[in-house]
């Protein structure tokens, strides 16, 4: 299908991922309409700087728009495709940020009937959330995975600077439960032990400062996260914990110089991507 | 005891730490001698840059100094305390600057006689090592661990910006296991799934980047940590698989969001400490 040039885009939660999508698209050159659907908040912050155009209700922004990008939390995001469809043009493509992708494709193949969904995620974010971060260059030399195909999608993806990869939705899952979901419970399960451990933090150095970063992040976001990845996040935690226990066995063996080799190339590995 | 200031200063192993605590003491007003004992390309390097006024082999430098400082691998400092005494003045200060602290100052107290040893830790680091990458600033904000308090060296200590911690040897290590090692130990297993899941580096965003960076580190340097403080280890790692397991059994509960504001409360301690 040749679809006509995007003129008018709407970003459904305009927060520091539509945010910076929207900014990012600009840079690019979109030369359109943005609108915003988002909280009275977060609209006033995004016209206040120039993230959008024009805000709107998503039925009547859903009505009038050629990519509808929704960059809402997980939870919001199924209850928006649940209700958008019937608003939309025939062929109308809309896309999500979402972090996980299985329950999302599958509540989208039930409900998007008029529109195209594709699932996408921008492997891309900030500690610091909101509008008032959103950061053009968010994006840059970043991955950003779609479940499936779209040349004109792909094509801006690459615009803003990422590198687009396509998955099908559970293998993105398995894959971010290890890189993203995982790293993030063991922040948090370090970060708890440090704050019951009193004298710790006087002796922190570099070390613990970064591996508790992700700590800091919000309970509110990982809820969804945890409620549409459990299988995936179990199996990434079990299998870790495996790896820990045959670590503990190896502390004063020699093996242990092929962990550090294995682990310091899977670290260059991830870097290397990083750099592309 | 009124000790002269000091006029001489050895550092024993030019690298990092070492490289970094001579040029600190000159940015801080230290006028007298800095005398470096360590390998050839080490010295040469120093001297290159400035960071040592002369080289002199251990026993010659000890006989003039009015500190030593021993910044070498935890092994070598074991091995430098055995047959530095007898070349020292009688009172001469020797403090070192190894990772864990039980082994070395119980081997100081046996072999240091004429000389006063003062076990300490900066809490400082690059992932870079050698001379080559030593900075007047890397103790900045950061704190320094002493096993027992010395007036002149902890004016030093300060003079370089950083933050006198006294604590026991026991006490340290304890602490250092959940706040440095287990983190190590922690960022070497995610890398190495990582490294096993073909695929994982393809999604990888700011999280996996920032918990491998530790990954990255050489084992040569984790050897000495590992055997001279693995009981503190083994202690640490066990208690953080159980927390692991807990969280597990958590995923799905409400109370997960306690875990996860217990743990930003852990993280934002030690981010305190460190704006100190």
């Amino acid at each position: 299908m040749v679809s006509k040039p995007w003129s008018v885009v709407s970003i459904v939660g305009v927060g520091l991922i539509g945010g910076s999508f929207a900014l990012a698209l600009r840079k690019a050159g979109f030369r359109g309409k943005i609108i915003g659907v988002s909280s009275t908040s977060s609209i006033e912050a995004a016209l206040a700087r120039r993230v959008i155009d024009e805000a709107l209700p998503l039925r009547d922004a859903a009505g009038q728009s050629d990519l509808i990008y929704l960059s809402q939390p997980i939870e919001r995001i199924l209850q928006t495709l649940e209700e958008i469809d019937p608003w939309v043009f025939p062929g109308t493509l809309i896309t999500d940020a979402g972090s996980t992708k299985a329950a999302i494709v599958q509540c989208a193949a039930k409900k998007i009937r008029r529109g195209r969904f594709v699932g996408g995620h921008p492997m891309a974010g900030k500690q610091s959330r909101g509008v008032a971060e959103a950061d053009a260059d968010l994006f840059q030399r970043r991955p950003y995975v779609l479940m499936s195909p779209d040349a004109e999608l792909e094509q801006w993806i690459r615009r803003i600077g990422s590198r687009v990869v396509i998955l099908q939705p559970e293998e993105h899952d398995r894959l971010v439960a290890l890189t993203s979901h995982l790293p993030q419970l063991i922040s948090t399960v370090l970060g708890s032990s440090i704050a019951r451990e009193r004298g710790a933090a006087q002796v922190a150095g570099p070390a613990a400062i970064d591996m508790t970063r992700l700590a800091m992040s919000p309970y509110d976001v990982w809820r969804d996260i945890l409620l549409t990845n459990s299988g995936p996040i179990d199996h990434a935690l079990t299998e870790f914990i495996e790896q820990l226990e045959e670590l503990r066995g190896m502390l004063l063996r020699p093996e242990l110089e092929q962990k550090f080799e294995q682990a310091a190339a899977g670290a260059h590995a991830l870097r290397g991507v990083e750099l592309l």
